[in-house]
């Protein structure tokens, strides 16, 4: 198998999601922006069936930073959003914590898998920056060739059950002409965060300094540019880290769960 | 204290939500269509702890019949939809289910209330009915003075965990020059059942015969009007039927949770 690094842009982009998961279960490790362009990629958190409620209710209450697009019951590996896939293996890297502590980032969960792990598939921005662009507005972490940048915020997350904790945020610089079309061409993507939860001010999120995301890289604002913040799912990985299940499992920001779902099934209306 | 049942349209109208409920907390039974006007009115469903999850999955699945509006976790009896209210005495008339059996109709679940019960707010379409009728579209069953028609379908709702059933469907006739405004004006309610799921042939839904409503009442079709299907909320209790857990509780159909939210909270964008 070659090296998934050593592939063109052109190439990567044109991977078939199941084409692109047999790298990932192969062991190979790389961000996912730009691969199987137009599929969906997603969040991923995967609890114990006794937290699997309480994370439910969590991704209820919060819905734009926690839109669920699929749910694998205790048992099940796969669905019809990775045909054929195996949700252990099929992820670039993976986090897990026990108590809130990250003890491992590993390529397969192999030597975590148990049967009682449900799996939580939470939709991702990266879907809603594909509509960005086609609409002429530039992606400033796109174009800088990072990872977007995440900031944990002053704001609580609504807490459900034994789970609380802040709201994480991504940002992206829009030219002050743009922000509006920003809002409407992402509100149209409530399953993928929808609409900025913020515009403008980061001191009110409690965020000091722009330079120093709390995940992801940092990125250069160009003059002239608003600092737009959107609900991110990171949200869930910040509420494991406080509130310290015995168990849980998330994905490496920016190496994401790469799905058959088209981005286009989830715009309305 | 009055009767309920005595006081005009109008003053019932203007009742509360918390003085509606303080008829029911009361033991008076009446519906609740028409009663506190503006606000939203919701099914209900109470399950043991160990079933929350697979029911709050089966709603997940199923947004369109089971949008949830609100979750009083284990031990909580109230909530900021029900202010200074308690779920266990502020609905008219809940029905108990045992092993899927219906064991009792009840003005209050004093008898039947434990610690673990975990209640689910579901929305209802009276919210869309305001709706329709403040844009001139008439909704025959209140013309009649009835309960809406309601069918079990040939559809199944997609399953959770131990939970599956036949979606169910609530029927109003429409004029066909009206049919697409009412799709209009119902999509921007999708948290109280949305857009409707099928318009006219009712036999593909498996409804034999309009006049034989498995729940409410039959309406009469005015001519010229088209058979209109929207997904409704007594479909958990079909699912509750069909796939007999010890213990569910519902509400009478059409003898709704009177909730704090205004109606225009459910309308997007």
């Amino acid at each position: 198998m070659e090296e998934l690094r050593s592939l063109s842009p052109a190439r990567k982009a044109k991977l078939t999601p199941a084409e692109a998961r047999e790298y990932f279960r192969a062991g190979q490790v790389l961000p996912t922006a730009g691969i199987s362009a137009g599929y969906a990629q997603a969040n991923l958190m995967i609890v114990p069936q006794e937290l699997a409620f309480d994370f439910l209710l969590f991704a209820q209450r919060n819905p734009k930073s926690c839109p669920i697009l699929g749910v694998l019951e205790a048992g099940e590996v796969t669905s019809e959003l990775l045909a054929g896939g195996d949700i252990h293996t099929d992820v670039p890297l993976y986090f897990v914590y026990e108590n809130g502590m990250k003890v491992a980032e590993t390529t397969s969960l192999h030597e975590y898998w148990r049967d009682d792990l449900v799996t939580f598939i939470v939709g991702c921005s990266f879907t809603f920056e594909s509509a960005l662009m086609d609409e002429g507005i530039r992606v400033a972490h796109i174009d800088q060739d990072v990872n977007v940048p995440m900031y944990k915020t002053n704001r609580r997350s609504s807490s459900a059950g034994s789970l609380s904790g802040p709201m994480v945020v991504s940002m992206r610089p829009i030219p002050a002409s743009q922000v509006a079309d920003a809002v409407r061409i992402t509100s149209r993507y409530p399953a993928v965060h929808g609409a900025p939860v913020h515009i403008g001010n980061p001191e009110e999120l409690g965020i000091q300094d722009l330079s120093r995301p709390d995940f992801g890289d940092a990125v250069q604002i160009p003059e002239g540019s608003i600092p737009v913040f959107w609900a991110c799912g990171v949200t869930p990985q910040a509420a494991v880290m406080e509130s310290r299940p015995a168990l849980a499992i998330g994905h490496a920001p920016g190496h994401m769960l790469i799905t058959d779902a088209r981005d286009s099934r989830y715009q309305v209306p």
